[in-house]
């Protein structure tokens, strides 16, 4: 009862964090895209929270954790049904945390894989479909997709290894977030004249805050993966993640400012998510150093992917498949590479994982966007992309009242 | 032993997440005023917290929970004097926390109550008399008033419940911004020739993330009212708070985006802080169900509820009256009507507590704001109104040195 | 075992808190200076953060904490190296927290050092000096002047008392500023024909967040460094913390009130920061009225050192010297005046640790930067100066698509 106490106090402390990484999204998506599509991107990110919350209450959890299943596809039953003993909450479900704190936690997790493709498709992508694209995905590909590993599916049968969700959450989004570009086309002004164009974001301070915000809830996202508050487990873990993100970011400014001469902010900062999105497949299973070079070689990832990324024409304003997806494939990968589990046999369950993710994904965001594409439109008029999707969809400014000083 | 220091862990951290909404409600309260008056309402933000600790050092905590008395008034000394066993802290004091970690939880609270003032007067307020109303607001009234139920007062004898302040902290700050809306009078140009004039704040990025900071100050705003770190009680509490602020925004944005036909970001936000006030008097009687229903139903209210206060001719900038009052009146009546404690006698001893609180909240904010009116005055003169009170209360601007790009 | 994992998990979420204070740092210091020089401080901010960890991580941590040493200078060896039992985490390392928790914690610390001189020194100092400066004083100096007290160094054995780092951390910062801006010189136009010139910031807001993200941060650092959770330690603790923080805020405004004439937003946020870092060497030795005592006459000293600091012409953009050097001195005395150790043999002890720290820090700062100005220079070009060293040393704004509206 004691340990149950404490085991289930940290996993509320790391659902917390993980609610707060909404705000380091949401920062860093606005921090980096134009000023006039500023409420449209908070809208949007509002939206996934709430909304995600609601529907992994509704289905979610318990597509995401059927019992016992065929190991592809389960349910559980709509809501939340708390397993009781006499009237009371049953505390033996888990020795690290109760029914509901199990729900809160994954909850939170869920919502971030749209929050992901929030930030590709920004700026251009029509509010109404988003919604319902949100709706599907975080509501029923996320849960399904992550029962084949962590609901005891498939995946986990054959041995796949992804601790908190290199695959199973960022590359989930990352994926969507490749379709939805590429079934988007760029920004105007992107690529023109055949020439790479960087179209500046608006706020950089927000957008550093939000890489910091999110580096704290990344405690919270490795830290309870956990499942309880082991002392050993999730103190290495916390020890692997941070070092990972200062290994990334360390070297993804090293790797730029010998690239691109120049101190690149953005880019030490991708770097550090990077390295927190290589890490996390294996936080719990490295020592330092394994982590150090994980987190390095994403940050060296980061650099190149960013610029393969923009030469293959995809355009994606915050560099969120960089981060999410190429870093996410990393880092699944490293974990049959180092660390206590790496072996050959083990690299290729994570290579059948993240070939079963990307088929999935694809495949789904396809089907939901290619239709949404051919029935409603999926792209804003280019009146209103070159006006700013907050004075269209939203009647608002974001900065309103905001007036120069004389000088 | 271990259990207390668990119990205690947690508290604390409560603690710190309630102090953290104070940047919350700073966030919000200038995102959503003109830059003019930015450096005004963080100099009151930041002097509520300040001096409300001390108050609440010198005489809060103990006039709210004086130990045996006449369940009206009473009073256990000035200052803190923490109980000793043999010279060392009696850590049989309460099995959920130390002495210390009830003054500072309960500290954390007193201040709240000023904060949703400032907001509901900013702009137009004197600085000297607001401080002055804070004073006596958070050291005497609050606490007073808290007496009567948390300090084991008559309305606790009448079994009105209130877990965590819907009514308690949330409506005793609303009513007085209330009472302060209604003395003070709306800026100019609020209604203008018998029409609602719009005034769009500054910075809604920061209004945002206001509400997310809040939310995350939630978990511990209702998470420690448990006052231990009991796992059921104190995971279905956040699962119960975190379904209502998601379906009182949903909600909202609904609601809203049918009656005004446009994806209202403000809306999203105050029904979001709906659902939080609405269910903080019984997020621990409650299962899911009847959380999504009460928050949805705050959520409802929210719209209908600014668009009253506005047609009321009272000019609350922040929307803190719809908020805390008109849903912490809702919240407080809802344990009367969902969740294990509902019943008509319930609903009675419910109803009795917002009316006390009523009573005294509305009289001693009418006495005190209306002796200030009549000596000093309230509000600034027309010209600071227009050029705002940065430069006349503060000798300065909230973005001094901003400068545009020229693009 | 539930004790340890008790002690573990709060000393876990103090880390995180301390890596939070990153981000108040951060806000604090582009926040109080211009625009034009935002990215490269935060810039700064990352690197040092990021940078700090790995340094720990390979040296650090082992020039800190070598074991049997001769109390002057001793190392462990390179890297982190876990003590095991069998091959797995020997939990019986200490009974407040694990090997990696020790270390993730007291690396949390060691960046600080660094962060209050990027404050001290910005808007003139060149980046690539900096950095090499940030890389020889938190990775050698700041973990071997902390050896002397909290490796179990001389100064330990002399009796010399500082909690959670008035001296080791905030006046070792303080020391190195206060250097390097005497070295540096004063930002062009700041004492301009024999009169001081404000030099206002550009984001008061975020300033002002960044004040009550330390606040929330300190938490973390004054109550992880009780080393375990003990109830009645850590709640005091906090209390005590808060109170000196509250009374330091409100005496520096009150004092800067009479003294200038009129409510100075900023004076009460460095008066919130002195009380902070006054009561942090002897946070958990102070009843509740000595912490106010204590945060009271920071809060006083606080105004007058601003403005001595002027006078004698050392330009310290965001008043970096006055809270983290001299009211870190002053905590560091207090506790020799007040609380459980107070006397006169304590204070005599207390005095030979601020003028051991004032030996070291000022003797390597000066040598480095000594070093590094007559080789490399460590200023940047007027030019530069004048047109801001983002474009200059990173090429890009910090809102480089930030538009007015026109009204």
């Amino acid at each position: 009862m004691e340990l149950l106490t404490t085991n289930n106090v940290w996993m509320m402390i790391c659902t917390a964090l993980v609610f707060f990484m909404h705000l380091g999204f949401a920062f860093l998506e606005i921090g980096l895209t134009r000023q006039k599509n500023t409420i449209n991107i908070l809208f949007k990110n509002i939206f996934i929270i709430t909304t995600g919350l609601l529907l992994y209450c509704l289905v979610g959890f318990n597509l995401m954790y059927p019992g016992e299943f065929n190991g592809i596809l389960g349910f559980a039953g709509f809501g939340l049904d708390a397993p009781l003993v006499d009237g009371a909450l049953d505390l033996a479900y888990n020795e690290g945390y109760t029914y509901w704190t199990d729900f809160l936690f994954q909850g939170m997790f869920a919502a971030t894989a749209a929050t992901i493709v929030s930030g590709a498709v920004a700026e251009r992508m029509k509010i109404g479909p988003f919604m319902v694209f949100t709706i599907i995905y975080v509501g029923l590909i996320y849960p399904i997709a992550g029962s084949w590993k962590w609901g005891g599916g498939f995946l986990d049968n054959l041995g796949f290894y992804d601790f908190a969700g290199s695959t199973l959450v960022h590359s989930v989004g990352g994926w969507a977030a490749l379709v939805a570009v590429w079934l988007l086309g760029s920004r105007i002004g992107k690529f023109k004249d055949g020439r790479i164009q960087a179209i500046p974001g608006h706020n950089i301070p927000l957008a550093t805050a939000g890489v910091i915000i999110l580096w704290l809830g990344w405690f919270g996202f490795n830290g309870g993966s956990v499942l309880s508050a082991d002392p050993g487990l999730t103190s290495l873990t916390l020890v692997t993640t941070c070092l990972a993100a200062a290994a990334g970011g360390v070297v993804a400014a090293l790797v730029s400012s010998v690239k691109y001469k120049n101190l690149d902010l953005t880019m030490f900062l991708n770097g550090i998510l990077g390295g927190l999105v290589g890490i996390t497949a294996g936080a719990d299973q490295m020592n330092p150093t394994d982590a150090i070079i994980i987190g390095a070689i994403a940050g060296a990832i980061i650099v190149f992917a960013v610029s393969l990324i923009d030469k293959l024409r995809l355009d994606d304003p915050v560099g969120a498949i960089a981060v999410h997806l190429v870093c996410g494939i990393w880092g699944t990968l490293a974990v049959g590479i180092f660390g206590a589990l790496a072996g050959f046999d083990q690299f290729l369950s994570q290579l059948a994982g993240v070939g079963s993710y990307a088929l999935i994904c694809i495949l789904s965001t396809f089907v939901i966007l290619y239709i949404l594409k051919k029935t409603v439109g999926i792209r804003v008029s280019e009146r209103e992309e070159l006006e700013g999707l907050d004075g269209f969809e939203h009647g608002m400014d974001a900065y309103p009242d905001f007036r120069m000083n004389e000088h």
